[in-house]
């Protein structure tokens, strides 16, 4: 069995491990919790307060141009793109994730049904984050669609027909961590002639993807997770360029507006996809995002999204190794896939009788330790296929192996000791 | 005609004077473009490195509960109720003024249409700021409405008949000032049988407000003006209690959900207000929008909205007297209201032939002078009745009477020295 020694000597080999003194963490903590609120990069504290007291309380109104103020989504944006297998000037930040993909799934819809109004379906997982299904919902409501969800992967084959109009999923499930091959997912939406809608919150900066490679129509993606920009960071979206100009933009928005200081009354969006700004962006949180989103170029030199990938799966492999060796008689199973290719950046545990009830307080004796993961309650009606589950992400900028396996010895330790049975019942903290 | 030491004494008689402590402005600048982006409280700097070493940084995940990150948008929300005549719990902050008027938008044509489907008429004024038009247009097109237009108050009248569905007016105008007397033109409205949304981006803040003695339907509005928030600070939104539980969200995300953390994969809204919140909200921006509010909360004890519309009022009347006085024969007229009722917390100026074409330069040379104002264009094609104007709004939290008289004195010696005519012709800085 791998030990603690082999993991800070795998540490003190890694290339990588230096890109951690980019963030700020306290003392004796290992934060498995970045899927859900990346860490606070050094750099941002110093950025905001910048833009505070200098570009705001100093140069007022005119830093909308020369501050920047007025690029920053297009410049975020391209950051972000080369994360993403994105091109520059195809990715602005705008928003939420929620909005954003009310106003591509708006765009995909109408696309679709321009050619083939009898398309009306919606296909998405019942385990896709709730946001998503709400958003959809509602614009099928809108559409007299019709939102379908499947139980898992394997049945979305049986919906690519021709009802079908947008096929909407998120690469790496928010509970699981199990991920889509996104490229052979949108070939067959493709050849079934529907579009592709791709929520990456769990993605950008967590795998590499490649939007063009794949021939993805839509993407959104989260600012706040693994990009590091901060509580409720403003969101990216992306479009392919062959559906540039024809996509609507149903939050027309005056920034968004092909000539927004025309000050004209009728709405002519903006080229391409600058035309999903919509309001004025919300700029201390978003020139925090950029810091975060920083963190990760910086891993350019050392091979980028790829090597923080090679990283990122031995982390959880090892995570996962580790749990079933060391817990796994103590009723620990592993959740997410096994199989690398299958898995994003993150790997759950279940607990099995007598167990089963136990992970929101095995969570919190962790959280005691100083191992912050999250619980995800699972379906009360179907715990066995939606059970419980102990969350972790390991983020490879500033997670290490002798941390994989702390974190394991501290879960060892709960679990052995019953010390889970003492842990205080804090409130919930969960913002996915 | 008054003096400078008229004005001097004034502001040492003024009560409110003390209340420009809170703020930090370059030293020598006069600014008079609160009603674009609001000065920075000198509290913003420290709460937002607060919310980033301590809050994120140090606490991470679980400053969603313990530093109450999830009840900011209904805190500050409460705050500003207080401003614009509103309770407890029923207003929020989230996303921007756009979007939010997108949402009560879409609520106000459903009630209105569910009742009397035959109503299909949005009314609104040619002069209203280009987001609102933009949004009621791609509202209507989705609802199979009409958006009208109005070239003057006075046309409303014709227009409130049994097609209207909803009144859509910004309460005072961006380029003019021009107030509109909300209680009588819901009354009005409502006469017809129609709701009525008012966009309070120019009055919160600005001009005492009070939504319920004028049984308003639907408000909106933003953060960075006169509320001091910052650069694109998130917007705020409240309905009329009557409408509670019955209004639509068709941006549909998570954080309005009646129980976000139960994962549901059916969207169940929130009741009354907090349906409003969509996504996760932009926390940094949305803590420095706390801070502005509360420079504003600060006048309660001195007299609230009411003294500072006192304050207001002799402001502009005092700079619209001045540059009358001083500058009328220089070619100057006053564009915006000089009836005190009529008018919101800004004097617009446009400048006569010859110098029709100069009021660009003119606020540039200005703005060297340390006078920041801002230039709207107007419509070239009928520049007798839209005329390109010289905004100056007056803040009176951090614009003393002194400050006034520079700022007239700075433009008479602009004007009869043409010294416009060397003003460097920087690129436009303006966001409205």
């Amino acid at each position: 069995m791998t030990t603690r020694h082999d993991c800070l000597a795998r540490d003190a080999a890694d290339p990588l491990a230096r890109l951690k003194d980019q963030f700020s963490l306290p003392p004796g903590v290992i934060y498995l919790d970045g899927n859900s609120l990346g860490a606070m990069p050094r750099s941002t504290a110093a950025r905001v307060q910048q833009v505070i007291t200098q570009e705001w309380g100093q140069d007022l109104i005119k830093s909308w141009n020369t501050a920047g103020w007025m690029d920053l989504p297009s410049r975020i944006g391209d950051k972000i793109g080369r994360l993403i297998g994105a091109r520059p000037g195809e990715v602005i930040v705008a928003d939420s994730t929620s909005l954003n993909l009310f106003k591509v799934l708006s765009a995909a819809l109408r696309i679709v049904q321009a050619d083939s109004p009898t398309r009306r379906v919606i296909v998405s997982e019942r385990s896709n984050f709730p946001t998503d299904l709400y958003i959809a919902e509602s614009l099928a409501e809108q559409h007299g669609a019709t939102l379908t969800l499947v139980d898992s992967p394997a049945e979305i084959a049986a919906h690519l027909n021709d009802q079908l109009a947008v096929l909407m999923l998120t690469e790496v499930n928010y509970r699981t961590g199990a991920k889509h091959d996104m490229r052979a997912v949108t070939a067959a939406a493709h050849a079934a002639g529907a579009l592709t809608v791709w929520d990456l919150a769990h993605s950008a900066g967590a795998v590499p993807v490649d939007l063009h490679g794949a021939e993805a129509d839509f993407a959104i993606g989260c600012g706040y997770k693994y990009l590091n920009g901060g509580p409720g960071a403003p969101a990216f979206v992306w479009a392919h360029p062959r559906h540039a100009d024809r996509f609507w933009q149903p939050l027309s928005g005056w920034l968004g507006h092909a000539a927004p200081f025309e000050f004209s009354t009728r709405y002519q969006p903006a080229a391409g996809i600058k035309r999903y700004i919509c309001g004025t962006p919300a700029i201390l949180s978003t020139a925090a995002l950029e810091c975060g989103v920083d963190t990760l170029l910086a891993a350019e030199p050392l091979g980028g999204m790829a090597a923080l990938r090679e990283k990122s799966l031995a982390l959880t492999e090892l995570f996962a190794q580790l749990a079933e060796d060391r817990c796994g008689t103590l009723g620990v199973t592993v959740v997410s896939p096994r199989d690398a290719e299958a898995r994003g950046s993150q790997v759950c545990l279940a607990l099995k009788d007598p167990l089963t009830q136990a992970g929101y307080a095995v969570i919190q004796a962790l959280i005691e330790r100083g191992v912050i993961g999250d619980f995800r309650a699972g379906d009360p009606t179907r715990l066995d296929q939606v059970p419980h589950i102990l969350r972790f992400g390991f983020t490879p900028l500033y997670v290490g192996f002798a941390d994989v396996w702390d974190a394991v010895e501290h879960l060892y330790q709960v679990l052995s000791t019953a010390q889970w049975r003492e842990a205080r019942f804090n409130q919930k903290a969960a913002v996915t």
